[in-house]
């Protein structure tokens, strides 16, 4: 349908959506369940604003995303000079990811922060993709990251607080794939790969072309020698034992949960040790992933801080959780014209713990209860003033 | 402070906040209340993305907002085109209100929703204001609305409501001022105002400008006679008696709380009927406002839809909220090395209703323990596997 003044289509931008009341209250009960847990294992929830400083969005901290960004135009004389210079058009962008945003939050706000921030982030960031089923230009990430602590007691915590976020909603049988890119590292170098992103990228993509597809790229780009080495490598550590730099893994109480993946590898360039990616056996994709990354917080502030994170993907959570469990007490109240004790017998029925909505009886109260019941509502009754109330259930 | 490599500050875009954890507590518990308070009353709540087609936010419905549309640039080919030609630069924007966007949802999405539409929001809104105390880029609001009802059944549902909600977060002594639109128009008719929107704008403005400044602006623009009319106009009106449009308000069961007020106009252009304006003691300026709109959502279908709207200036009401109560069992549990086993403790801790946060044990633990108590942490305990815990108060 278009609109009648503007002529565009009422539909929300190209990879976007509108939710449906039933999907936002799936959504919104999921995200406080996941809140208290995170919440009760003393981390502190923050916010930044949507949109960050373009520089800072595109300094090359973001991998592809980069490439994504929406960018806001400037305004005023900045965009009219601009536009006489053929100057940068933009000077904001919508962030991609929570993180870059954190980095940035952490160096302007340390002051006021314990040394040692346990930081929860509920929040959309915006990428410019393709749109395709399941992927949005528009989605909701939840992270919780730990800056300031340099052991494994961070990677812990981020760990098990996430398994414990998932088994609050339902989820039960989620495991999380873990390595580390220090050991990635030492031994692409030990077969002969020094320049190694580009490596790395191949290898991350696995699951998705084979091992010939893997030894294919990497021949185009180191040539035929080291895809012979890697695809041995390939071989030899489907069974590599855990290695020196992930022991801490070896004592944790739910081994089950957890398992090293020497051809785990992730996308983004920031990370500097352990990564982690978290799946489950009814998604094909990851449903949330981290890693540790200690060098980004300080290129915003010339001081080194230790960082680590993890980030669940809600969108795909909420597509493995099923419809919640319907509030058993919601009642329409069906009204004549007595608007005034209609409103005060729903402040009574409120507190009796009712969810009452009133509405103006309609000509053809079937239709109109039976409209209603499909979004929700169990109960009906007919308001009469004065009237001790007859509570009926709907359909 | 300059980023290192972006060569940016580290603070947030300009009129844009942080929010650190005691802000972002105090401003989700408010949220999570004033959600409880709209359910009760039947408001479903909704989301809309963040983004609208840029033709629709300036389709003429936002008023002076228009122009403080922050713009997104259009990506790819499109942008290299329009680069080209001299075309609009950008295909997007950031809602300046909640209500465009849920005016276009309801188009969108009339088919799977209930008849009457009784509607919540809660999301930021973005205009690129001139920043002042208390004015930000980017803001909260939290808006109820009801569209397909086109009795004062919906005005009252949604004045009460937001008194209700106002008082669910501890503030009780919030009125709120009344007009109406169709009223205050064959009032200006009658002292020969025709072209109204600009009289509108002055009279407006009374609260800044007093009887004078007003006077001055409709001098300019309609002449001494007309001036000397307004100007007689606002005498009389202070003492009118509530007019025909508003008369429901005469029944209203708490009428100390609802005054009519003559002389209230507010900005925008797309009201039709009553309209309304929060305020409170403590505040200066008005803590949310809003009115009917009854031709905006056919303006998208071309099926006429009654609509009215009220909206909570959620930045200016948690001013006015004191901090909120602090969470009593808060504890920090300080470690050596023994993650896995602290981990284990953490789990039944907070089982135990405890909020507790794992850290290790600084060289200065005096300093640690009192940057803690800082955050609101109120109990610690040093934690060695196999001994009992003894927990201690903070500070």
């Amino acid at each position: 349908m278009l609109c009648q003044t503007c002529l565009v289509s009422v539909n929300p931008p190209r990879g976007m959506r509108d939710l449906l009341p039933i999907e936002k209250t799936k959504r919104e009960a999921a995200l406080s369940k996941i809140r208290s847990v995170y919440q009760a294992r003393g981390f502190q929830e923050i916010e930044t604003p949507a949109l960050e400083d373009i520089a800072r969005l595109t300094a090359g901290q973001g991998g592809e995303n980069e490439k994504l960004v929406f960018k806001v135009l400037k305004r005023g004389e900045e965009l009219d000079r601009a536009l006489a210079d053929g100057g940068d058009l933009a000077d904001l962008g919508l962030r991609f990811d929570l993180t870059v945003p954190l980095t940035r939050y952490y160096a302007s706000n340390h002051a006021q922060l314990p040394r040692v921030l346990k930081a929860m982030q509920i929040g959309p960031v915006w990428r410019a993709e393709r749109p395709q089923k399941g992927r949005y230009r528009q989605f909701l990430q939840c992270d919780i990251d730990i800056l300031g602590e340099s052991s494994e007691l961070a990677e812990l915590e981020l760990l098990t607080a996430s398994l414990e976020a998932l088994k609050a909603i339902g989820i039960n049988d989620a495991t999380i794939r873990i390595n580390d890119r220090r050991w990635l590292s030492k031994e692409l170098e030990s077969i002969g790969i020094s320049e190694q992103s580009k490596a790395m990228i191949a290898i991350d993509k696995l699951d998705k072309i084979g091992v010939e597809g893997v030894r294919d790229e990497i021949e185009k780009e180191f040539g035929s020698e080291v895809a012979k080495n890697v695809v041995a490598w390939l071989g030899k550590v489907k069974t590599a034992d855990v290695p020196e730099e992930l022991e801490w893994l070896n004592s944790i109480s739910n081994p089950e949960s957890f398992r090293f993946d020497a051809t785990l590898v992730r996308g983004m360039g920031y990370y500097t040790g352990a990564i982690f990616e978290i799946e489950h056996p009814g998604s094909q994709s990851s449903i949330g992933g981290g890693g540790r990354y200690d060098n980004m917080v300080g290129q915003w502030t010339g001081t080194s801080t230790p960082a680590v994170g993890i980030s669940l993907g809600i969108e795909r959570i909420l597509d493995l959780m099923g419809d919640p469990d319907s509030n058993e007490k919601m009642m329409v109240l069906l009204v004549e014209d007595d608007f005034h004790e209609a409103l005060d017998a729903q402040k009574v029925l409120s507190e009796q713990g009712w969810m009452v909505r009133i509405d103006r009886a309609a000509k053809n109260t079937k239709a109109q209860l039976a409209e209603l019941a499909e979004q929700g509502f169990t109960n009906f009754a007919v308001f009469k003033p004065g009237e001790k109330l007859d509570i009926r259930q709907l359909g």
